[in-house]
């Protein structure tokens, strides 16, 4: 089964990724790549790391042309574009799986979250696969943002039981979260040797986790989500604090856990403790415990690549499951260590 | 007043910081400098930052001989060796300032957590000015460790405010302090790009947190702390997630804040987020904070340099104090940024 | 054409490197990893990265036996080590790549470089494959050094060319090339921020500079090194600072490397200067350059990545050519960016 | 001595330097920093790590105002720029240092670099104050480039023996050379891991190089100068390859070294190789070498922090010089190591 990919707006982080990941994908075969500004520039020019990889160039072209070249199509755009682009695609029968925040939460969250009107309202599947199984039998996806995939994945499993009174997740990203462009905050000398927190209160992906785990556990209020800035390129390590509802020890935990991911091929449970350097460029998500001796303390530390399992990883995982093939196709391959 | 300076173990970070700081104390005379294993070698051998600014050699002397020349000892060695050192110091009349863990905690908690036998009980002064006014008339400090000094001062008022129902400090250190050492945390390699907890739920320094909030406030129990290690040389970023009593409004808290620090010439409160490029050598602790609208949650951030602050440049703090100098002779040194 | 493939000292970088590549080649299957120290540990204990790719332990096994278990052994050992290995394998008739020194240089010049009695004298052909057609027809490879196969393909068409005059190579490797054992070097406190010339005027890997470059042309004599470690953990960006003996111009240099290495699918000769990020983690060599107007100078920048084109990845090259596959296969991925 | 000081263009790198440095220098006293873009906000919020050390806003004054409250003044900003406000401010007869490149060369040779007309043609004292005594005679100096200070300090006394016939700096600086405006380089997802070359034969402080070393020698013209950025936020490692008329060996070298710089504190001749941690922060530029045995070349390095003795540090050296203070003065400060 071989697919021809369609990605609008190919000239980012995640619309490069979807490349790079796809080069090693035997079944995948990139044959629209659009953007603008770039139009007519090789795509290899913006992604000197494709060189030689990829010969195709950027293209200006209508959704129904990506539509009808291709088998399936990525919308790697921002959030409020996406909704302009998306329907177009649909209406002409194609796959879509869409990267931005545009699908992922229900409209009336969506519009009091990003401050924006919807003019696409439209159900869509929340695309973390061992979340959600079904995924497969969608046309439609919604890709997940990358702090909700970490710390939802770290969390599920307690959510599920039934065990959480509160989690505060306390997220340590690379910089890549913030795109390809320039800014002060992504300035080398502002951002080495440094730690920056931001929305310490309320970033809009908190709305994500929350959606996630309280489809698991209705019951459950307190969640908390703080974000970081770290000096590396890519990963997202999350700190989950989470204080549960009865004692358990660490036997139950490492039961509940392994049995809530023991069909995901791309969760490993660890003895020791996360790092990103384990899953940088790979679409693993490393999950490690600690249980605090004579209290309601659990800390989960869950890693993750960003771009990988936080955007276009997860986002192939996707497009692999919609198509009936293993879900680990293209993906099975080692982090880029050291 | 001129006061001559005496560093048991000089090799390490604490005791090369104590150098850089003092070079420009314009009352302090670094004096003695002991280092058993290397005897005879330059200071600046070491520590080749300070060439040309030290011509003194590593000496291999008793704490008599170091007695008697100094005016103040500063004891940089591990835990378990200062316990060793400092009562023959003491009993020899000269004050000592301790960058050890060995006293800073009551005898009975110190064996518990460090489990060792302690062969000096003896109280000490916590070497916080901010939050200990009677360092001044103290011959004998015990200098806090670097994370308890930064989650202390970013929890301080609210708990003396009796507000904090429960905290959980999520700290983020840079990798100088875990030593001068080479180690596999500590390789490059491992350590670039990556991010490291550790200890999740039960690291030593914890002990020291609880010790100062109950201080402030006697009821105050739900106390987590979790650490890690980033990709920076210098710095403590420490994200305390308070969840408070009642609910408070930003212009409280701030009230709060700013009554609390009102005298402390190196507490900045800040409108933004603190980071680490703004107090990167220098001894000033920055502090930030948000409130979450409609919820009992409180984010304070507090930014330190782990070697300052949080080690040597305390240290001196205190000793300005002990000797009746403004605290921040010495020590009124801009952070170098970027 | 399934390949069963030995691995003799699988615990360090070059090992771990091998086994991440090989994982992604499709005729590769990796029957036994030796390593003494860590006899029966799994190989994802020490190489975290290929926790669920790998499932094998670390063995202690005699040559004979890994011989015959094998199709190719990859010998990952230090230098001294490996010339007491490579004799027992390749007496069973496997065939070998030597990842050491042992056998990159002529005898009499190894023992006067290296300071050691060679124990096993032996021709082997240099595995630069770009430089040396020959590889397809051995069965015995010495797998070049990291800094020599950066400098060699930088200078190689110009030498080719007998134009060189003075040939200055100025390179810049990541913390990876001195390995995973921890050093004062290597700490990261030392490192981050810093970099790191060594061996200014007489490292080991000129030799093998000057073997490669003086192969092509036996006049040239002035060949010139000095290595520096920068804060990165991979890759080797070399500046050849080429004095030429008669000036030429950026259109004769373009045709003079364009036709060196039209046959080449791992060089990419670019337009503007190579950087690290567009090779890092694949088996690509960058190359790019600039003429100075008026002047007998040249500038050639080229850019690997020292783990794979300068180790690993190069081996996996060799070994395609020795079994008569497209040189490419399980290597034609696109470095990791950004 | 007390001296009101002027800052002309106070908002970037090396402005925000030269008030950290004074904020540590005992007869400084900073008047009027300027900005046009930032009038009216304070300074320290631009420069955050000022905060509590300056109270001062940035303001829009014409040169007249900022001469009349001035004993010196500063001019930080863009050449080109430069040449526009250095006239009007001499013209009220205050003495000036400018940071710019305006007034480093010859006009003639500034025309045909910097590919612009000057407006102010004027002879200027080059201010390394090690290799120009007339510093203290002057009331305008023009402040040399980072690259230069490094390149010409590293062989300088080589090039006063008349020994250099070839001289190839290859330079690698921190990031923050590049200023504190965000820019595609800049941004740390490109720069982390990497390191980037350009101007690979004609950058413009070349000129400023050849000026210093043939001011020395006369005859020496084979000059060459390649500069490349490195993950590192301060600092320049110059490594001078440098081929000699006629072999010397170590002894000599270090007795030609000792001579030329025995009166000058700031440098620090040194046994081993130098880095950027032995800088950073400090002005100081530490030079060690190599002599190839049995050969023409000699390789020397050279560290300097480019924010410190390669702009700001330098210019209140000079400004120390031109008011008869001791040149330390307020500059007697180690590194920030590690």
């Amino acid at each position: 089964m071989n697919m021809d990919i369609g990605i609008i707006g190919g000239s980012g982080y995640t619309g490069g990724e979807l490349m790079r990941l796809l080069a090693c994908h035997h079944e995948a075969n990139v044959v629209a790549v659009t953007s603008r500004s770039r139009k007519g520039q090789k795509v290899s020019d913006t992604h000197t790391h494709l060189r030689k990889i990829y010969d195709i160039e950027f293209e200006d072209l209508s959704m129904k042309e990506v539509a009808s070249r291709s088998d399936i199509v990525f919308t790697a755009v921002p959030h409020g574009t996406a909704m302009q682009v998306v329907p177009a695609l649909l209406a002409e029968g194609v796959k879509v799986i869409d990267l931005s925040a545009d699908y992922r939460l229900k409209t009336e969250v969506f519009e009091k979250v990003y401050k924006i009107k919807h003019t696409d309202p439209r159900d869509a599947v929340y695309g973390i696969p061992e979340l959600h199984s079904e995924v497969s039998k969608q046309s439609f996806i919604a890709n997940p943002g990358c702090y909700p995939t970490g710390a939802s994945l770290a969390a599920a499993p307690l959510a599920d039981a039934g065990l959480i009174d509160r989690a505060v997740f306390d997220s340590k990203s690379g910089v890549s979260g913030a795109g390809a462009e320039p800014s002060i905050v992504s300035h080398y000398p502002n951002m080495a040797e440094n730690i920056q927190a931001y929305k310490l209160t309320n970033h809009r992906h908190r709305a994500e986790i929350v959606q996630e785990l309280t489809r698991l556990d209705g019951k459950l209020k307190k969640i908390s989500f703080t974000p970081h800035v770290i000096p590396s390129v890519r990963g997202i390590l999350t700190t989950a604090h989470i204080f549960v509802k009865k004692e358990i020890d660490i036997n139950e935990l490492t039961d509940i856990y392994a049995n809530f991911y023991k069909s995901n091929p791309f969760i490993r449970l660890i003895k020791g403790i996360p790092m990103l350097s384990g899953v940088r460029g790979s679409n693993f998500c490393d999950i490690g415990y600690e249980v605090e001796q004579g209290s309601d303390r659990i800390v989960i530390i869950s890693a993750i690549d960003n771009l990988v399992k936080g955007a276009s990883g997860q986002a192939i995982q996707n497009m692999n499951l919609m198509f009936g093939l293993n879900e680990t196709m293209g993906l099975w391959t080692p982090a880029t260590a050291p």
